[in-house]
């Protein structure tokens, strides 16, 4: 399943099911229905949204997608990056920020907050008293179903609710001491969405296409199976010494593209729009715009 | 007002005020009272609670500090710790742990989550398999009352609910591509308690001693005066780019005497206890256990 977080007139955040061209009301099929994307990941009940969608659905449940609004598909308690986890990455990383040359020997950790979290089209804030150089990052997210605690790499795809895409957008001028929690921490820089596809239909997350554009450019195109640390290594990772909580996102690392390895450096103005892609779960788009 | 949150044999948390040797059950005193600590900072109602203690307090609302267990007061959203934020500490991190010699110029920000927050007597976790360089820092936290984005120096501290204990523990061989998410994040690694000062009653944040003990030996001895960034230039420096939700907290950086720092190198063991005290909030006392 593709889950969604939408809503429509009354702006209330409901729970949907994307099918082709339409969103289905879950609430609409019963009383009993989760209330939220959120309430699925909690209580482990994707089963019985799939049973529901296996009956009949009225037709007042169903919403064309372009008649809806979709939002970050829930707020996750935190967000795990991890940095420099695609080769390519590392070597522009290397050239132009002042990271190291060789490969990262365990995986480079740090957090976004659940306050950086947007949805799809809303805006990624241009703050240009705080950054000069904001950049973008497409990565595969990785939500947690199951608290994870100790888990090893062979069980740990067990812990995994579904796969969505975040953009880890980052103010590289923002790193201080080499800390990236400013840079990378900032309200609205963890565009999340636009869906969570169900871990059940993705049974190798290390077989995926992504790809973003900037203002229809492409700016990355690499495959989720370049990863250097990949998902079950990364949650028995940070599983081991820090407890994942459903509803807790990993992002899994950006490929090669950014614009701070680009020569001449590009960087994100007012105006521009960012549309991260990961295939099979979609195209998460966000316009840049000035604050202040 | 000194909250805390409790809990006697039936295992409830519960709002408490500490009086003298006595910690008051607010629940007991009205059935409209706040239930928890985090419901007063959420609702902005330590007046509320102030006056439920103005009046009578019956006995079977008065428990004995020695006949309760303290909790962590509140799970926060996030904590933003600050580094280098003590000129000693900057120049022994400089020798000890390859940071750099200058006075940082601006705040140097990381994240601890929830998931590593303790209370009081709670265990801190040391995995041999995951460090053999456990480390204490001893510091005033801010606990955020009112949302904070943008907000300027001279009215940072209207968004203070009150002041508390943070012990950021450290695993020094886990910061990771110079990265302190992975030393600092662990589960285990924030005890924060015992109790939260409501910021009425601390006019002043840069007036007050910090010490921590490791089996009754100080380790650290400083006042909050010497703080590189204080408390109103650290919420406008975060807030202007982070927004500060009620509960969050800001672990404001520690004073020299890390065990990095020390020559030889000193690191917390299995047995230890370690006591980290600030003046007018108390003393924030918690063992060190083996796992795994």
């Amino acid at each position: 399943m593709l889950l969604v977080t939408f809503s429509t007139g009354d702006g209330r955040h409901r729970l949907g099911v994307r099918r082709d061209a339409e969103v289905v009301d879950v609430g609409a099929l019963s009383p009993g229905a989760p209330a939220s994307l959120w309430d699925v990941v909690r209580d482990d009940a994707a089963d019985a949204v799939a049973a529901l969608l296996a009956g009949p659905v009225p037709e007042s449940a169903r919403h064309p997608v372009g008649a809806v609004r979709l939002h970050a598909p829930l707020r996750p308690g935190k967000i795990v990056g991890v940095g420099l986890n695609y080769t390519e990455h590392v070597a522009e990383s290397a050239r132009a920020l002042d990271t190291a040359h060789e490969l990262p020997q365990r995986p480079v950790l740090f957090c976004k907050p659940a306050t950086a979290v947007i949805g799809p089209d809303e805006a990624i804030e241009h703050d240009a008293s705080l950054t000069a150089q904001l950049d973008w990052e497409c990565e595969l997210a990785v939500v947690i179903g199951r608290t994870a605690k100790r888990v090893p790499p062979e069980r740990a795809l067990e812990h995994v609710f579904g796969y969505s895409v975040v953009n880890d957008v980052s103010a590289r001028d923002q790193r201080r001491g080499g800390l990236w929690f400013y840079s990378k921490g900032q309200d609205t820089y963890a565009p999340f969405g636009p869906a969570v596809r169900t871990a059940d239909e993705i049974p190798d997350p290390h077989a995926l296409d992504l790809c973003l554009r900037v203002n229809g450019e492409v700016k990355q195109r690499s495959n989720t199976r370049y990863m250097l640390f990949r998902v079950p290594e990364l949650i028995a990772d940070i599983s081991a010494g820090i407890t994942l909580e459903p509803g807790d996102v990993i992002a899994t690392g950006t490929p090669s593209g950014v614009g701070a390895g680009r020569s001449p450096q590009q960087w994100l103005r007012p105006g521009d729009v960012v549309e991260a892609f990961v295939q099979h779960i979609g195209t998460l788009r966000n316009p840049v715009v000035a604050v202040r």
